[in-house]
C-alpha cells in the first residue's frame, strides 16, 4: 500500500495597503514594487490536495462554483512546479472552497494559490520554510505570497525568485485595524488581474508611481509602527487611487470600478466629513474595502445598512497566514 | 438723453479634445497647457447687458435658475475689468439664459463668460478684435476664451495676458464630427472647476501629463488635419481619462464622475466592441460627451434610448463662436 499523499490548508485573502501593479518578470511574477498587506481573518479558501498513482489526470473542483479551463490550467501548471520540486509525477485531485464569491476583487487567487501551495507541498512531504512557501505561492499568483506569513506582511519586490518573498512585519494581534468588506454586486470582472498587470506599462504614469514607491512604503511602515490610524488609512486610500489612475490611463483603459464602487467611494468621503474615521481601498475589482477602527464600526455599519446597494458586509480583523488543517474536503 | 448702452450676445459652450487643467497664473487664468476644442452648436448662453447711470448697483439674473452670491460676484468682477477698459463706471444690469442645466459639466461658465464679455464690450462701444475678446473672456473663465472664435479652436497656453489666447483652427463646416451630450442626472457638482484647478498641482502625475502635452497636441492636430475620426476620437478619450486620473490623484481626491458617468463610459467601451464607432470625453463634471460620426448616429441613439438612466440626448455639430444678436432679453 502506498502512503496517502493528502493534505489540507486554510489560507486567508489579504488586503494590500501598498498595492502590487505591474511585473518586472511575467513568468516568475516578480513585481515592479514592494507591497504591504494584512491577512483578513474572515475571508479564506480551504483546499485539499491528494496525489496518487491511481489518478489518470489532474482534477480541480471549486465547490459551488464553475471553473473555467483557464483557471484549471493555472492550477495544474502550479502543481507541476511543486511536483518538480518533490520529483514526483503522480496526478492530483484538488478540491477548494471559498467562503466568498470569486473574481470580484476579493483576491480569491491570493487565498486560493496560497492554500494550494501549502496543501500540495505538505501532501508531497516537502519540508519548506515559510519563505520557501511564499516564493512558491508567488509563482502561482503574485499576491498569494502575502497570504503565507501571519498578520501584517511586506512582500519585498526583489529581483529574482530568491529575493522576491513576503515576510511578516507584525503578528495579527499587533494592531486592531478593521477591514470592512462591502459587497455591492457580484458581477465577475471583465479583465483578469493577470491581463491587467501586463498593461501596466502602457500607462504614462507608471514610472512616476514606481519612483514614488520607496518613500511611500517608508511612510506607511512608519505610520504602522506608530499605529497612527488616520495617517495610515489615508495614505492607503491615496495609494489605491494612485494604482487605479494607472489602470484608467492604461491603453486600453482598465475601468475596474463599477457604478456601485464609485457610489461607495463618494459616500466614504462624505462620511469622513461627518466625523466617521473611515477610508477606502480597492483591489483590481469592484468590491470596496473600508478601513476603520472599533470605535467607529457601529456608526459605519449603520450607515452602510442604510444604502440599498449594499448586499453584504464582512468585518475583518488582521488574521493569520496559511496553515495546514486536519479536516479534508474529500 | 444718454445713449443706450445695451447689447446681447449668443455664445456656445465648447468641448475640449485636449483639456485645460491647472493654471500657471491663477489671476490671469493662464493655463498650464494649450488646449483644443470645438464649439457646440446646440448648447449656448444668451446674455443681455445694459449699463446705465440710473442703476444703483450691478445686478445679474440667470433665467429659470438661482444664482449664488459667489457667481454674482464673479460676474460683477468681470464687468469691472471691462468697465476699466472703457473708462466707464456705470453699473450694469445683466440677464442670461442657458438652454441647458448649469454646473453639471456642460461648461456653462464657458458660454456664460463668453456671452457676458462680448455683450458687455459691445454695450460699452469697445472696438475689440476676436483675439482681444478671447483674452478678456479668459480673465472671467479660462475655457470661455475658446467660445469666442468659430468652429475648431486652439487655446494657445502662452505665458501672459497677451500670449494666452484662443484662435480658430478650422471653421464649423470643416468636418462634421458629432458631439452627443448625454444627460443622465442633474445634481450639481460638489467642487467647482475653479477650486479643482487649484488642486491640479497636488497630483503626482501632473508633471508627466504636462510633459506629454506638446506631442499629444501635435498628434491631435494631425488627426484633425487628416480627418481621421477613429484616431482623433480615441486620442480625445485617452486625454480625458488622463485628466481625470490627475484629478483622482489630487489631494484631496477629486471624483467628478458619478455612477451614471461610469455606466456610460463602460457602455461606450462595449458598444465599440460591437462595432459602433464612438468614443467619450468628460469635462469637470458628470455629463458625458460621446464623439461619433453621422453614419453611426442612429445606432448610437437607439442604444442610448435603451438605457433607463439617460434623461436627455443633445446631438451637436461644430458651431460658430460668440456673436452679437439683435434681440434683447429685457
Amino acid at each position: 500500500m502506498p502512503t496517502v499523499l493528502k493534505a489540507s490548508c486554510k489560507a486567508p485573502t489579504n488586503i494590500a495597503f501598498i498595492k502590487y501593479w505591474g511585473k518586472k518578470d511575467e513568468v516568475l511574477r516578480v513585481p515592479e514594487n514592494s507591497s504591504i498587506s494584512m491577512n483578513l481573518d474572515k475571508l479564506f479558501t480551504i483546499t485539499t490536495v491528494e496525489f496518487s498513482p491511481r489518478f489518470k489526470k489532474d482534477s480541480f473542483q471549486l465547490k459551488n462554483e464553475k471553473t473555467e479551463v483557464k483557471e484549471q490550467q493555472r492550477v495544474f501548471k502550479h502543481l507541476d512546479q511543486i511536483r518538480a520540486k518533490a520529483r514526483i509525477t503522480y496526478k492530483a485531485k484538488v478540491m477548494s472552497v471559498n467562503n466568498f464569491p470569486a473574481s470580484t476583487g476579493l483576491s480569491s487567487s491570493a487565498s486560493g494559490m496560497a492554500a494550494l501551495t501549502v496543501a500540495a507541498a505538505a501532501a508531497l512531504k516537502l519540508k519548506l520554510s515559510k519563505k520557501e512557501l511564499s516564493r512558491l505561492a508567488r509563482l502561482g499568483s503574485g499576491s498569494s505570497c502575502r497570504s503565507i506569513p501571519d498578520g501584517f506582511v511586506q512582500w519585498q519586490a526583489g529581483n529574482d525568485h530568491k529575493t522576491s518573498v513576503a515576510v511578516s512585519l507584525y503578528p495579527p494581534d499587533y494592531w486592531e485595524i478593521l477591514d470592512v468588506v462591502v459587497i455591492a454586486s457580484q458581477e465577475k470582472k471583465d479583465i483578469s488581474s493577470t491581463v491587467g498587470h501586463s498593461l501596466a506599462g502602457s500607462s504614462p504614469f507608471l514610472p512616476v508611481r514606481l519612483k514614488m514607491m520607496p518613500e511611500k512604503i517608508k511612510k506607511l511602515k512608519m505610520y504602522l509602527k506608530q499605529k497612527d490610524f488616520s495617517k495610515f488609512a489615508s495614505l492607503s486610500e491615496q495609494e489605491a487611487l494612485n494604482m487605479h489612475a494607472v489602470m484608467i490611463t492604461s491603453n486600453p483603459s482598465l475601468l475596474y470600478w463599477t457604478p456601485n464602487t464609485l457610489t461607495l467611494m463618494k459616500q466614504v468621503q462624505r462620511w469622513r466629513q461627518e466625523g466617521v474615521n473611515v477610508y477606502f481601498t480597492i483591489n483590481t475589482g469592484q468590491d470596496i474595502h473600508l478601513l476603520t477602527q472599533k470605535k467607529d464600526l457601529n456608526k459605519l455599519v449603520s450607515k452602510l445598512k442604510n444604502l440599498k446597494i449594499v448586499k453584504k458586509i464582512i468585518v475583518n480583523k488582521p488574521g493569520r497566514g496559511a496553515r495546514l488543517i486536519k479536516k479534508h474536503l474529500f
